[in-house]
């Protein structure tokens, strides 16, 4: 079955530069982009080497959908709403308040045609996308003081960026953006009154827990982020369709691999915050049914003057009515079950 | 950026031949199979052929295990639950009653050990496999009458096989096992009460619906199936390095976008369903209670003169138990708001 071929192929040789939108410390989301580099080279046979350098060691965080675009750099790894400012569509790629949970945003990139049409969009940016990574649904954030009614929102002063901080404008806090190292003395000195950060792996190195110890869940905001390879779209274009083929399932393989990174990491993260004094919160039910009214107005307000955004957030919005009408019965009732029995058994 | 390579490699050609467990009509699942076997081709430029057979024209489903350890098909792609008879170990790579979900099975899989305390398992039995496919929480069948307790699943004549099947003889089930074909007959003229089969999508072409209306929920002995890809050992190990990358992350790819498939035809087929009269039921607590309890007395059994099961079981609920305690919190919480207003906005 080993038979050689009767003509040996050459294969081109790339040497590719990948810029992350994220620093080594946060080792799951940035690890993301070594995997994919490490098993395309491996696929490959060593023929695509994508070397991977942390954000703002060759390009900002800020400017890598444009570098990327304009071609500085061949490829990043970062979130597209990172691009929101830009044009708004870019933060569909990644999440919107109360969008996809991480299982139905696959479901919707995958089969849903979520990935086509986002590609589409991204193609008039000189880009082309393929989704690798989740975080999973996130945490609401670290506030100085507990929160017990949409009313104690108002005039607070927190760290949210994007579409996020829009919406929760319109609740009556004042959205804040400031880089991810200056967070702590912010909110130690209380500057800011509130900070969102990732989850509890990544925030446990932060060590917000000590100034700020109200640690408020659900991240209504960041439901199933997704975080994206870009590549300037003519060097995609010009790869060789197996090279290609290689690049997106070497994505799929990072997609799944660093939610599972996450999902193994952060139980024994969360355990250590809550020792170290978290005080684990719900947000009231009044301050997400506030923010879900809110964020309905920011997509109508969007969708009225941008048809991209509008066409694929139809389409996202769709998909999770009829995704959460399944999800619901089978997958929502057994999680039910084992969440209280997690430890039985 | 695209030189030619100074020794251009010959690749080795290969053909192989893959055994679904499944007949083509199960299009997801057996689709699964056709997307990695394209997948595989277009990343090897060809080189990697790989040519799929519905389940019995070459092998039939209850030998394919067999088969690919004795090299008469290199590879197979079926559920590992299937040969537990040959030693129940095999049943923990797919789902054991109350396991994991498809996102904890992932994490144990990917980054808890799963996948190298698996392959140590099914290397003993001459394979090695490569997760290729979920089907999320299943349903918990159908049945011809109401299960008001516990105390009604009581001499119930019930399609299920395998650890499920052992559960729910102590709970007073009497396990039928019969073949996929055989099932609406046997339900329509009562010689069988329930069935389980898959989910809606699935169980529609069956029209189960018409003869045994009862839907139950969550199929609590199935959270997160996994089907896997299996190859001959020896087949494996003299592939060369890039051909067993390409393979492993082609898994990733149809692992994800089986899950993708489910989620995005499951609601529209539940929905028919209802619409056709299935009356959609949650188990009563006390079958779940009683189930639970049940299957660990089977998990103790078994660990009790299997090494293989107990290490891997018990790395398997150590991470359902820790998996859980930080899914409970952002995930779950986001979920249960999202799904009562999954339609609004």
């Amino acid at each position: 079955p080993l038979a050689a071929p009767a003509i040996a192929q050459e294969a081109p040789t790339i040497r590719w530069r990948l810029t992350s939108g994220f620093p080594r410390s946060l080792d799951t989301i940035y690890g993301a982009a070594e995997t994919f580099a490490d098993h395309v080279k491996a696929m490959s046979g060593g023929k695509i080497e994508i070397q991977v350098f942390p954000a703002g060691e060759i390009v900002p965080t800020p400017q890598a959908a444009e570098a990327v675009a304009t071609n500085t750099v061949e490829m990043a790894h970062t979130c597209s709403y990172y691009y929101w400012g830009k044009d708004p569509t870019f933060a569909l790629g990644t999440a919107v308040p109360f969008g996809l949970n991480a299982r139905l945003m696959n479901g919707w990139l995958y089969q849903g045609g979520g990935n086509d049409m986002l590609n589409a969009f991204y193609a008039k940016q000189n880009l082309y996308g393929i989704a690798g990574g989740n975080t999973g649904v996130q945490m609401g954030g670290w506030w100085r003081k507990e929160i017990t009614s949409a009313e104690d929102l108002k005039g607070v002063k927190m760290r949210i960026a994007g579409i996020a901080g829009k919406v929760m404008e319109k609740l009556g806090v004042v959205p804040q953006q400031i880089p991810g190292g200056d967070i702590y003395p912010s909110l130690e000195r209380g500057t800011i009154d509130a900070a969102e950060w990732i989850g509890p792996y990544d925030d446990q190195k932060l060590g917000f827990n000590k100034v700020a110890p109200y640690y408020y869940y659900p991240g209504f905001w960041e439901g199933g982020p997704t975080i994206h390879f870009f590549i300037n779209l003519d060097k995609w274009n010009e790869l060789p369709e197996d090279y290609k083929a290689i690049m997106i399932n070497a994505g799929a393989y990072a997609n799944t691999d660093m939610m599972a990174r996450y999902d193994t990491l952060n139980p024994g993260a969360l355990k250590s915050l809550i020792a170290g004094g978290a005080k684990l919160k719900p947000f009231p039910q009044d301050v997400l049914e506030a923010a879900f009214a809110a964020s309905h107005e920011v997509y109508d307000e969007i969708s009225a003057s941008n048809a991209d955004f509008k066409q694929i957030w139809d389409s996202m919005k769709a998909y999770r009515g009829e995704g959460y009408l399944w999800y619901q019965v089978a997958e929502y009732s057994f999680d039910t079950f084992q969440i209280r029995n997690r430890t039985k058994g």
